[in-house]
Formats: C-alpha cells, structure tokens, sequence
C-alpha cells in the first residue's frame, strides 16, 4: 500500500467509528454548509477546472470528454442544489427495522447502521466528487474517492472545500478523502485495501468496471453496464410500442438505461418494422437488424453476431425478430447485462411470463427503460446503478449504503 | 475453466432460470422426497464414507478430522430431519417487499426473487453438502458445491441420491451439482465463474476463506471468522459474568460464535479475576493474561501481542485488564472480526456505548456470544455466519440467499 493510501485509509477508518453516532442534525448542517462553500467558491473550482481543461485539450482528449470535464457557474449550482437534496432526505442510520423476542428471553433487534469505509473508483466527471461524497455522509460512511487524473485539480479543489465545510460542522476528520495520485498502480493497491475498505464501488466505463473485479479483494458492487432492450410483442399498441422504442433509445443515447436492441415479434413484423424503421431514421439513428428485418426493410444494415451484447451508447440500434415472447425472454436472458428490459404489450399472461423469467434489476411492462434511476423510483439521490445481485440490485440510494447489526439485549441467557 | 466445471456451471446457470418459476410445493415435495432417500440409502452413503474414512487414515489424517468426516446412521437421521426442517420454513422466493406508485402513473413493486447460481466452498464435513443443497434449492437458487478431497466418495454419493429425489419430483435438472474434480487448481478457477456464479460463500478455515477473498473474481461472502470478546464492566454481577464467560468459552470451544477474550474493568479486575481464573482452570482452560492479570494470578501464563488476534478454537482463553468501557470497545475493534461481542454490566450508559461503538454482526449486553447463529436467532437454518458488511450481516438464513428485482408497470410512460 503507498503511504498516501495507509494515511488515507487510516483516517478513514477512524473517522467511520466516530461516524455511527454521529448525529443527523450536524449531518445535515454540514450538507448545507457544503453546498453553500461550493457556491462562495466557485471561482475557485473553475480556475481549478480550467487546469484540468487546459491540460485535457493539449493532450488532444475528444470533445465530448472535455464537455463531461468541463464545469460552469450552473453546473456548480445544480452540484450545490444536489446536495442540499440529500440534505432533506431522510437518515437511513440507527433506524430499527425488525425486532423479536426469542423463547429463552433474548430481544433481538434488528439495526440499520453505516457500512463504514467505501472507497469509489470513477472517472472524468468532477460532479461524481460531490455526489459520491455527500451521499457517503448522509449515510455516515468514510470514503475514500479515486477519480481519473483528467479531473485531478478540480477534484481537490473540490474536495479542499467539502472538507472544510464539513470538518468546521462537526464532521469527523478524515470521514472524506480523495487519492490525490492518480496513478493505475495506486487504483490496483485501493481495490486490495481489505481491513481498511469496507465496499468498493466503481463508476464508469465497462472497462474500469471489468478491471475491479478482475483486480479486487475487498468487497465490490458492480454498477452501470447497460445492455437494455424493448420486446415489442405481437399483441400492443403501436403507438405505444414505436413512443417507448424511440424514447429508449434516442432520448439519451449515452446512458446505461437507454435501449440497444428492440425484438419485434414476428407475429407483427411486417406490419410494425417499416413504421419504427421511420421514426428511428428521422432521429438519425443507424439501424443495424437481423436477416428477417432486411427481408422487410432492405435499406437497414445488417447486424453481426457482435451487436446482441454491445452496449452502443451511441445513435445506434439493433433489432431483431424473434417468435414471441419465449424466444424474446431466451434471447434477453444471454445478452442482456441484467439492468433494464421491457415488454410491450396488451396480454397480461405475456407480460407476466416476461416480468417472471428476464432476469434484470428492472423489467417494465409498456414503459420505457429510462425509468430505471434513484430519482425517478423515487429514492432521492443515488450512487450508481448495480447490475449484479447481492447487497442492492438496480438504483443505489442512501438504505443501499447501509449495512445491519443485530443488537441483543439479554438478563443472563447462556447457551 | 475445466470441461467439468464449464458443464456443470452452464446446467446450474440453465436450471437457475428454471428455479426461478418453480412452485413452492414442488421445492417442498423434492425435499421430503430427500429427506427419505437419504434414510433409505444410507447403507450406501456410509458405504461411500467408509472408503473416505480409510483413505483418511492411510494418510495419517488428525482424529478430530476423522471424527468430523465420520457418518453414522444417527448423524444420517440428523441429516434428513435437517432437511424435513428447511421443507417447513416459508419459502422467501416472489413475496413482495415493498410497491409504490410515482406522480407519473408508474407502479413499482420490489419482488424477492433467487440469486441464482450460488458456489459454496467447505472442507471435510459432509452434512454441508445437504445442508447447503437443501437451503439453496428452498431458496431457488441453483448451487456448485465443491467440498474437500477428504469427503469427496461421501459427498458424491450424497449428491447423487439428492438429485435423483429432487429431479423426479420435478426440480430442474442440473439444479443440484457436486465439483468432482477436487484439485486445489480447480477450486481457483470455480472462484473466476463470472457469468456462471452469482455469489460464493467459503465455508471452513481461515486459510479456505482467504484465498477466497484472495483469489474470487465473482461477488463473496466472508464467513465464520470469530475473535468475539466479553467484556465485563466494573459495574455487573460477578455470577452472570463468570456463568457468561464460561459458557462463551467452554461450551463449544471449536465454534466461531466462542469467546477467545475476554476484557476485565481494572476497577473489579483484583476482586473478580480470581474467580474466573478458578471456574476456568477448573474446566482446564489455558489462560493466557496481561501483565496486570498476572500481577494478581501469578500462577497464569503471559499474553504475547498475538494472543489478540488469535482465534483458538480450543479450552485457551487471553484476558486483559482495560480502563473501562471506552478501551475495551477501542480493543475490541482493532482486534474483534466483526462476529459477535458482548458486555456484561448493569450499567445502561455503558451497555448503550458499547452496543452503538463496537462494530460486529451482533452485539450483546448480558448474553453469551454462542447465540450468534440462525436456529438460536429463529431462522429456522442457516448456512453460514456472515462477517462482512454488504448484502448478509450475521447468521444467514434463507432470505439472505435472495435478491430482489424491481417489476414496474406502466401504461405508455416515456422520459
């Protein structure tokens, strides 16, 4: 472990002791004063920014890189905003969510308590910084943040203020950290930190995630990869169907909830193909379908095997016909990434075999895939989008950021 | 990966689809239907055992390993009355936990669903084989076993009349399997099953659960570690506390739910250490104690910094003398492995500090640590004792071998 990491790591770990009983009120004063220091501060952050851009353009980094790098006063504003959020929901620490009394007089009760050092792995974004570090603190959890080096000087001068903010409430020291050497070599030391992390969370690109989970020994949860797709069965609206493709796709093509491939049953594909062929042009995205869709619309390209387990994130899409919802559910259940997936249609023994047997966080029945996000389920914030199935599945808001303990009260009992 | 293991993970990962729909009564039915084939074909399972037994003992193999490897018709009984048991308990899978509706229409509903396929690593003891058969195809869930070479005819025999009960009643094939290949090689590559495991759980030494934690590339539940501690505070009642710590020492001194040290509050320690010390030695426990133990019982050996880290597991106990409530939680958590640990006190203030400051699974005031397990907890089994922080926190029954998935139903909703 480099020295920067055991200093890190210890600190942190003696923060999240004193963290579990620390209060909410001075949780959320400090969530407010964080947010206020971001705003008084804010020129700070963008000449900070300003480095990190300077030095993103003069190693030829592309453009969309450098738009999710690059901060403003209004970004740094809906960042502020974010937090004070958080600030407003409610504490998941120290509630009691069950409670028994066993036969020999033992009262067990069960308690939601902070899972104490969680170290997040991420990339370009600095508004990552702020959103991964309040929600860590609410949930009164340390954490230790390793973003890319493109964001470095944003991310400590963002961290620098946080820190203050939070450290001057009542906030333990050493409860927020971020590894200022940005190396590789230092990420792989951080995934091995067991005794000092607690849960490590990786956000990113499917190769950031791939390499944490090949690399890790302390405890992950893998988040984000996005292989979603639309049935659209042989029995639904049309309309219907061709809103909820194109929304799933084209609405916002980069992110994980967004569709990559549509089925269509086979039952409607003459009919149905040529209509959503249309409408996905005129977005000007690039439609790559199986052999039978070519048959019906030959100005289509044509997909490879490749394209049924690719996430595009891009304008493009692929579709496929199958026969019905078995082979739908057959196809999903081999290339889907288990996030999001979602029939259309109007027989319920349909939809229910399809909510029943796709194995994703999230299944619809005629809605879009988009949905699948902490704020629209209603969580208020979340940390990132699990896709694998111990600890949290789909959308991670603050109760995800919990762990349990079970607290005994006993007048003797031996066993 | 082995061709045993690719075949054997591509019927378990089939059979877990499968599982998924597989009415209760069926699950129920294919376990009594166990239940009896284990009673009527133990001649052939200590048939099996006996070539384990003698292969042991060719090798020089220790008695309390024999001992552990050994069937018995009683222990076979045992074995199917477990199983009865698991048949009797609620099954978990497809409640609904939680359903809300959001402003835009949606109806979200959070459903209790398998894990999947779940590995399961142990040693020498063949009744893991059906306990964790049996707990994972109550749940659902499709399961890889891989036991140690010591037990491998047993466990194969085992297996074989497991699955021939279960698949005729109607269970999956490929449900059930057993890792016939029990090289050291294969275990590390059943722990790189990405995309065939859903979660492992190590199940044996430290050493097994290390090179788990170690080696594993798919999601791990850490169990069984128990360096648990009783502390007993200035202000308790002398007969509780000596009955506590021998029961948390002597009663099962192999088990991880035993106390391995225990803390004495100087302001009692020159009335109270004797007494223990004489209820120890009496029950020929070794007592290994502090310098300032030793200045009131000579006649006890000295304590290396080791000792508190050192999980026994046998008549040894370490004692120290602490200053009060606030060392023994500081000592407790640098060396505890998050298990159990209790106070014994009538003092409330402090039973409310160290319940709230010392980090573990479970946390008594005025109990013996041996509780912390599922039957005494009310689970009704379990199959193992979680030590880490995500997904399972202390004893696990069935519901910590679920996931859950969000299933949303919407009328045309887009983003």
């Amino acid at each position: 472990m480099t020295e920067e990491l055991l200093k890190k790591g210890t600190l942190a770990k003696d923060a999240a002791f004193k963290l579990v009983t620390t209060k909410s009120e001075i949780k959320n004063a400090a969530l407010e004063k964080i947010a206020d220091a971001l705003i008084k501060n804010s020129a700070k952050i963008l000449a900070a920014n300003k480095t990190d851009i300077e030095n993103a353009e003069k190693k030829g980094t592309r453009k969309a890189m450098i738009d999710r790098l690059t901060l403003t006063d209004a970004r740094i504003a809906d960042m502020a905003e974010g937090v004070r959020q958080v600030a407003a929901l409610d504490d998941p620490i120290g509630k009691i969510i069950d409670e028994w009394e066993r036969p020999n007089g033992l009262k067990i009760a069960k308690k939601r308590v902070p899972i104490g050092v969680i170290g997040i792995i991420y990339e370009a974004r600095p508004n990552v910084t702020v959103d991964a570090a309040v929600l860590c603190l609410k949930s009164s959890n340390a954490v230790i943040l390793r973003g890319g080096s493109e964001a470095i000087s944003s991310n400590k001068a963002i961290m620098k203020i946080m820190q203050d903010a939070a450290y001057s409430a009542g906030i333990p020291e050493g409860s927020m950290n971020i590894v200022e050497d940005t190396s590789r070599a230092t990420a792989t030391e951080l995934m091995k930190m067991n005794g000092y992390i607690d849960l490590l969370i990786p956000r990113g690109s499917a190769g950031l995630i791939r390499s944490v989970v090949e690399n890790a020994t302390v405890p992950v949860i893998e988040t984000g990869a996005g292989n979603c797709h639309i049935y659209v069965d042989g029995d639904c609206d049309f309309d219907m169907a061709i809103k909820i493709c194109e929304n799933a796709r084209v609405s916002r093509p980069s992110v994980c909830n967004s569709a990559e491939t549509f089925l269509i049953d086979k039952k409607i594909a003459n009919e149905f193909l040529p209509k959503l062929v249309k409408v996905l042009k005129d977005d000007h995205v690039e439609i790559r379908g199986c052999d039978e869709c070519r048959k019906i619309c030959p100005d289509i390209n044509a997909a490879t095997p490749e394209d049924w387990s690719t996430e595009y994130n891009d304008y493009i899409v692929s579709i496929k016909i199958v026969d019905g919802v078995k082979e739908a559910i057959k196809h999903i259940n081999i290339y889907n990434t288990k996030h999001s997936d979602a029939i259309v249609t109007n027989n319920s023994a349909h939809a229910e075999m399809f909510l029943n047997e796709v194995d994703a966080a999230a299944v619809y029945v005629n809605a879009s895939t988009r949905f699948t996000d902490g704020f629209e389920f209603g969580f208020g914030a979340e940390i990132g989008i699990s896709t694998q199935k111990i600890h949290a599945r789909g959308p991670m808001g603050l109760e995800q950021l919990t762990s349990i303990k079970y607290v005994i009260h006993g007048n003797g009992q031996i066993r």
